[in-house]
């Protein structure tokens, strides 16, 4: 691939500015160290927007020229305008890589792209194993077989979500609890991939495995082509998407 | 089951009132047919609301109190409150069944439960040849293996939706075009069977087996019991949905 | 429903008779403890055969009126001569309902119906928890949402299957793995459902719930009808299956 | 990619030497009409092996640097022998693709492979109409949204397979019949699609469409990675595939 894939990142941005436990483990925001990491791969190009900039950072332009956008938000969902949370649904819809983290599982946009009520259990930190379920998966490529994550916000089952189209991970929590912590959704021409880990207390965002995983999704969920628009069979009253 | 089966039909009714074509075939309304249909079925209780009573005919008793529901919209979809549109994708969530016909694929609460665009190709009338793909599917039982409508309007490929849970039926349009007309959806604790047939200006809900797929629907939608709350395993800091 | 339910149930029934650690759990084997379990609901007719029996007890005249066969199988999956394998395999396909326990994984029926290695990781005994995923499934009826199996033979993911159509229970065990405990399958027009408990030197067959689990399975998976031969529709070179 | 995509074809060719119809349309047979569209590709390296070669062709050699694996039988799917199929079953499990095309879904692999009869609804040539259902899929790139078949033998459904995990296309047939002709499975570590064009006495095989799905079909198919052997979390007693 000669051109880059162009990264953009949604981050909340509050609580590593406001609340001294996130702010010593993030100082650079959870965008900053998934940010430094994929800065040393050459072929992503990578920008982060915030919840404070104007529109939460989207403008059409950046809109249009993403490929694949991480979403990480967490106590501020219904703060993002359903302005931006409809185009970023249209974005998917048309092509546009989709990589939901941690507690953006109730974001309006993922929430608006499974019409479900994507709840789940949660606790405080434990050790979480995670099991990788379908090793042959591109986005398990470099993955070992399970990782341990010391210590991460538990999320448990049932997690109120479509049947995935794939679960590539489950998670162990030790206190008893289970989690499908990495699923995929085709919707549209657009690719998702939901990922648990990464709770902004916790440094789960540094872990090489992670890391890994999200940067394998990023190559997964890219668009890989244009869909054009479609022909016309009938040459009358066909409506077209 | 000593309890009938309370089904709720939504019909916007608006062109069976100020369409000559529609009204002479259904004089009634698209209600009034299926609603003559089921009536024959003791074991259903069957309750229609149009788009003209007050909030769509959508009280909270009545959709609490509905175990399948069946809509069909048309042209007036943007005018289904969204308070209805959401009251309804959340009862579906917490177990209601929902049958969404025909034109409905563009329904609001159709549409907020797939995420999707649910858009298709259309075209006049054309015979259509309704093929069974899963004929030990519940939703088949008494259908042949594929029956014959003389004319209904074409739907047709792609149709934007998720990947269904089952492909049911397959329709064949004379003019060339294939359409999933009969799909399944397992959303939260609802069940959703979108089907295909019944444009108001065709006889469609006439047939005896588009009828008898309806009413196999409706007893494959109804919730199989109440999910109930959820217990508490840790003791703390455990959301419930 | 006026007629029973006939459930047959295949259990190899060597360890329980040779080895002390099985004989003690379970005096009148596995298919004893299930057979007693489900001798108290009238809707169900229960029959036991064995590896010992010729044919491992599958006359054509049972399996033609087997509703629902459950299958347990350990250590002698090869001896199952492969005629048999075959005929389950097509009664499944002709809408005999499957239900596959524990070690069952490996057995020929199964393995001939998934296609794949059907491998998994294993252990010692350990703790489990059982996570209800699915919570509105039939098999889920009246099962708490998660329940603790004090000592239970460990199963690990990743497990060789295909896709399950459903994902209904999730297992956790204490040293750190997770399982796909209880997936559904379609297959032809037969349900299958493997259900991960019952090692037969661990005293599951007595839990309520995972007895509670298998009596939900036999009505979730008893055929809805028999599917007629296929029609003719072109009168000519039509195969029929 | 640096390596070439090693694609291997198994082709009956029996018909096209001892068939004057099937002779006249593939003087080279099926598999020199693939090959020769397949050699105009540098990333490609094609080796075509046929039934009356000792072992059908396949060496361990042959089969262990093979990528991808199409499949062409027809009449003489039982004179394969078992320990072909059995191992072709198990490469891909182990992450070789496998595009089984038209009448290889009776092919013992592909049947192994699925668990089910594969059976299908078959006619005389007619016009076929093929859909792209999923068009942002990789195997539908550069493929139009609908393109004809001017003459193909029908197939028809039911199509007894597993629920796929997509479906790509859908082929419609002028008498009457819909068949999901591009459908996708993953079984293990390899990714199967099977492709419903391509009677030996018809010239699909010359359709730039239909060959430009193939070659579509092989970079998708093709394993992204070499799975590792897994490692031992517990130390002790962890069977491993």
């Amino acid at each position: 691939m000669s051109e880059k894939i162009r990264v953009t990142m949604y981050n909340e941005y509050l609580e590593e500015l406001h609340d001294a436990n996130c702010a010593k483990v993030y100082p650079k925001g959870l965008h900053g160290a998934i940010g430094d990491y994929l800065a040393k791969n050459p072929e992503i190009e990578f920008t982060a927007v915030t919840m404070e900039m104007p529109n939460c950072g989207f403008t059409d332009e950046l809109l249009n020229n993403t490929d694949v956008l991480l979403w990480w938000g967490h106590g501020h969902h219904g703060e993002v305008p359903d302005e931006v949370a409809n185009k970023v649904q249209r974005r998917v819809l048309n092509g546009m890589g989709f990589v939901p983290l941690h507690s953006a599982h109730m974001s309006k946009p993922f929430m608006r792209l499974m019409g479900t009520s994507c709840r789940l259990h949660w606790c405080d930190d434990e050790k979480e194993v995670m099991w990788t379920v379908t090793p042959s998966h591109p986005i398990a490529k470099d993955v070992p077989e399970y990782f341990v994550i010391d210590s991460e916000e538990m999320y448990g089952e049932p997690f109120g979500i479509p049947n995935p189209d794939e679960v590539v991970f489950i998670g162990w929590f030790n206190h008893g609890s289970v989690f499908r912590s990495g699923v995929t959704f085709r919707r549209g021409n657009g690719k998702i991939f939901y990922f648990q880990p990464g709770h902004n207390s916790n440094p789960g965002y540094y872990n090489p495995h992670v890391l890994k995983i999200i940067e394998n999704a990023i190559y997964w969920a890219k668009p890989d082509f244009i869909v054009p628009n479609r022909e016309d069979y009938f040459g009358k009253d066909v409506i077209k998407i």
